[in-house]
């Protein structure tokens, strides 16, 4: 029995005002169990910086109380940073057949062995301390993904993942509603839920629709067809397979994470291909355009990706050619639209005719609209709310959606990762913070670029550098010879002597006025020099390079 | 009499194949007429670039012809590279009370003077040479825009320019339809058009649907209310105006460019503002909250922009308290999504109330749809058809639209920017290629920032830079004293000086193996030194900073 003190604690770690990198630790009495360990891609500012995973100080801090990884979906922003946390901590990882099977991938690359992974299914019961932890199937883009409850001696906290309610699911496996109806009817005493299409009204279209787009596009194109989607997405290349097959075209998939994706999910049964249907990248060649579906990777227009290599021409088996029919079976991820209507435009511009998200259709979103939220929120009905995986608008209009449904405006927290909140059985409260934030991954180095470095990188990427060398004797603190000066990203060198001499001079004029002292000085001599170049090429040039100062004595 | 092989040349300079800096000359006989000067805001990949205009070597090379630059509206896509073109070209420039206004605005900030400008008023008629000029009214999301239709001898050409066909327009004048019929029933040998939303099915909201929202959100706004907008959307600014004074509110108008577009269009009578309604923004405290109406810039999440600056509790004068509601009246330009999103999400923490893109009728496009593209084209029914203002697959479904009303596909032409169109009174082709493309303004720097500045800010906006300074004797070739190894925006350098060491170390040991020629051939012994380095920090890293080697001789 649990005292009338003993108290959950929620403490999201990622997620929270934000779209990617998702965890979330919970904890009764002195176990800890997490929630998703997933990574995102860096914002635009972080400079050559390659992803971007949460702060997972406070588990490191907590270590010995962590007692278990649950994965919700194999999607990157729940799974990517799993590389980094379990080489720091050695917990085993729960998940779904298919989350694990991706995962295992991430981890082979990673060259991380000996991971504790075990398979759980839907409606399988987990008992760790005391927890009762339980995995409740959902529909998302994504198959094998699930919603977990967990189970508290005071209460069950009840955590969707991302979900939407799809009534016509390819698998014909729709969201347990049984389970999700019967929690809710034991009482559920914190529920998360997915924010990502708060903003929508109604509700989100069926997977199986696209499959009506895919149907019609086939049966009119004349001539080869390519559908670039996002590999994980199961049930879409499914059903481009399944379009294949019923209009008698060979499927050919082609760049490395889509082969990978069909090669797992094909050999794990979620994704059935009929015999004879897929044949090899070099055979395309060999049959004939009308009989011909392409499936691959580059949906968000990535530089690397199967489609944008074709639209580059710049793929070494495939051509596009006038005829080709692409479809592209996605929407842009804020932040690259750009990108994607490149692409679009370099396949017209040979010919192909591109079907993309201004048609009708073409791709349906995996997360749940109003209506489904709402749906949700009826069917769990839990005591306190705290919505999650979203921008901090999102999960405003979540937090005000949850209060039309009549949920107290008390008993919902809008959170920020960090923060913890704290649940009785009688009570909600905020309860303090712990470290949360971003790790920055560039390279092989974790969590070494900060605030400096890219303050240097976003100077470089501006207006350059400009390096001055200047040699000084010590025996007289005199110049030993001519400064040399120069340049990279600043100024186009070889059309630009004269500025660059002009800066030269300016420098020994000034060590010409400096007496000894300064001469010894190095950080005055330095704030000196770059002091008169700034204002010299700012004067000539308009623009604010890197200036930087390089004594050698000798 | 125009002889049988008169023609008319349309050279598009800009615009084509892109969204921005908008510039097509046409030219008959020995004369030239400009259309617009526009510029565009740089892609992401041209750091450093503060904006892009069109390369008008064309127009240099044949400056003796060129007659005059006719503005269509003044959007800075069409007017912001007169202040660089003017320098170059001193040629008259027409346009509408309006759009000369926000021009002078610009030369003035500019400091060029003199220009020869000249106001011109829709069904103006205007001969230069053997051009016969006309301006017809359009809609579109700044007041005061044209189109224009050149006569040639052997025809005239027309360009609409950006428009909307707004049923129930601002200030109650719709497009000019009698005019457009009028000079469609003469024959119209080739015509330019919109393409920005040839992806929109059906029409185009009238902007004054948006004056609904407004008063709707008026209504029920209980305390202050914030409203964002382009500056040069004179007819929201209006709305916003009127909506103001009929709920009684006063209206405080911040942000450089909006102050200046107020003041400019008020005072051409283009924007009624009622008696005692503008405050200043330091009255704003002394009225209460339900009274005050802010107009202000920042729908684009642009950094300085007022908006921005108040999201980020940043704005000297006025802070976002609880209780605000903020209406941003714009839709996000493809590449502002994120920070447009950031803005919302500060001013939700802060306690605001935002009303944005995902509401229904908080902005309409200026652009026309479909079915106004489709009446415009059986209103003009031109024999050649050109479609302009678009990236490639605009430009190629608005041909196909024109396809579908009857225009035949040989009589259309999706070009290029440099690609010449040549028009006889029966056909119509390809006729070469004059030189066309994007000229990169950087400071004060005209197209200084080429290719080679470009790839090296890319480089050190990734990785940073290494430099090492490398000190020789030029009596015995030996090290004058140990290498000395700087770095910015690579790694955190108080938490490298290990790597920076063994880097050090890696350049002594190479220098120590070189003989005496390599030590003269500094071309040898710098990419020597490169390559060393670049393999030792990337398998210690996985980064590739640039290395720079500098050698100075003593």
């Amino acid at each position: 029995m649990a005292n009338r003190m003993a108290k959950v604690s929620i403490i999201p770690l990622g997620g929270l005002g934000e779209i990617g990198k998702n965890m979330t630790a919970i904890k009764y009495g002195e176990s800890i169990i997490v929630i998703d360990s997933g990574m995102m891609f860096p914002e635009e500012d972080l400079l050559g910086v390659d992803i971007v995973i949460p702060d997972y100080t406070y588990l490191l801090e907590n270590k010995s109380q962590v007692k278990g990884i649950i994965l919700t979906h194999g999607h990157e922003d729940h799974i990517g940073a799993l590389p980094y946390v379990l080489k720091d901590l050695d917990v085993p990882v729960y998940g779904t057949r298919l989350t694990l099977g991706l995962l295992q991938g991430k981890l082979k690359e990673n060259h991380l062995s000996g991971v504790n992974l075990n398979v759980v299914k839907p409606r399988d019961v987990l008992k760790i301390d005391q927890f009762k932890i339980e995995f409740i199937r959902v529909s998302h883009s994504i198959a094998d993904a699930i919603a977990v409850s967990i189970g508290t001696p005071i209460g069950s906290v009840l955590h969707t993942g991302d979900f939407k309610i799809d009534m016509t699911p390819i698998d014909g496996d729709t969201i347990d509603f049984h389970k999700f109806t019967a929690i809710g009817e034991q009482g559920v005493l914190v529920m998360m839920s997915d924010s990502t299409n708060v903003e929508r009204p109604g509700y989100t279209m069926s997977e199986k629709s696209v499959g009506e787009t895919f149907d019609e596009t086939f049966r009119l194109a004349k001539s080869r067809i390519i559908v670039a989607s996002f590999a994980s997405n199961v049930h879409r290349v499914q059903q481009a397979i399944w379009a294949a097959a019923k209009y008698n075209r060979k499927v050919a998939v082609v760049g490395r994470s889509m082969i990978n994706v069909v090669n797992i999910a094909s050999e794990l049964g979620y994704l059935k291909i009929p015999r004879n249907t897929l044949i090899d990248i070099d055979e395309v060649s060999q049959v004939p355009g009308n009989r011909v579906v392409i499936l691959t990777t580059g949906s968000q227009g990535e530089p690397m990706s199967g489609l944008t290599r074709m639209a580059m021409s710049e793929h070494k088996q495939i051509q596009i050619i006038p005829g080709d029919t692409i479809i592209i079976s996605a929407v842009p991820i804020p932040g690259n639209e750009k990108s994607v209507a490149r692409t679009i435009d370099h396949l017209f511009k040979l010919g192909a005719d591109v079907i993309h998200e201004s048609i009708a259709g073409i791709h349906v979103s995996g997360h749940a609209s109003q209506e489904e939220l709402k749906l949700m929120l009826n069917l769990v009905k839990p005591k306190y709310f705290v919505p999650v995986h979203g921008e901090y608008r999102m999960l405003y209009k979540h937090a005000k959606l949850a209060e039309q449904m009549g949920i107290p405006a008390e008993n919902i927290f809008v959170g920020e990762n960090g923060q913890v909140l704290e649940f009785t059985r009688k009570k909600g409260q905020l309860a303090g913070r712990v470290q949360a934030g971003r790790i920055l991954v560039d390279g092989l180095g974790v969590g070494d670029v900060g605030s400096v470095v890219l303050k240097d990188r976003k100077q470089l990427s501006q207006d350059g550098i400009l390096i001055v060398v200047v040699t000084i004797n010590r025996t007289d603190f005199q110049l030993a010879t001519s400064p040399e000066v120069i340049s990279r990203g600043f100024v186009y060198v070889k059309e630009s002597e004269k500025l660059m001499e002009e800066a030269r001079d300016h420098v020994k004029e000034f060590i010409g006025k400096c007496d000894q002292n300064r001469m010894k000085d190095w950080a005055l001599l330095k704030s000196g020099i770059r002091e008169v170049l700034s204002r010299f090429l700012y004067e000539k040039t308009k623009r604010r390079p890197m200036i930087l100062p390089i004594i050698t004595e000798i």
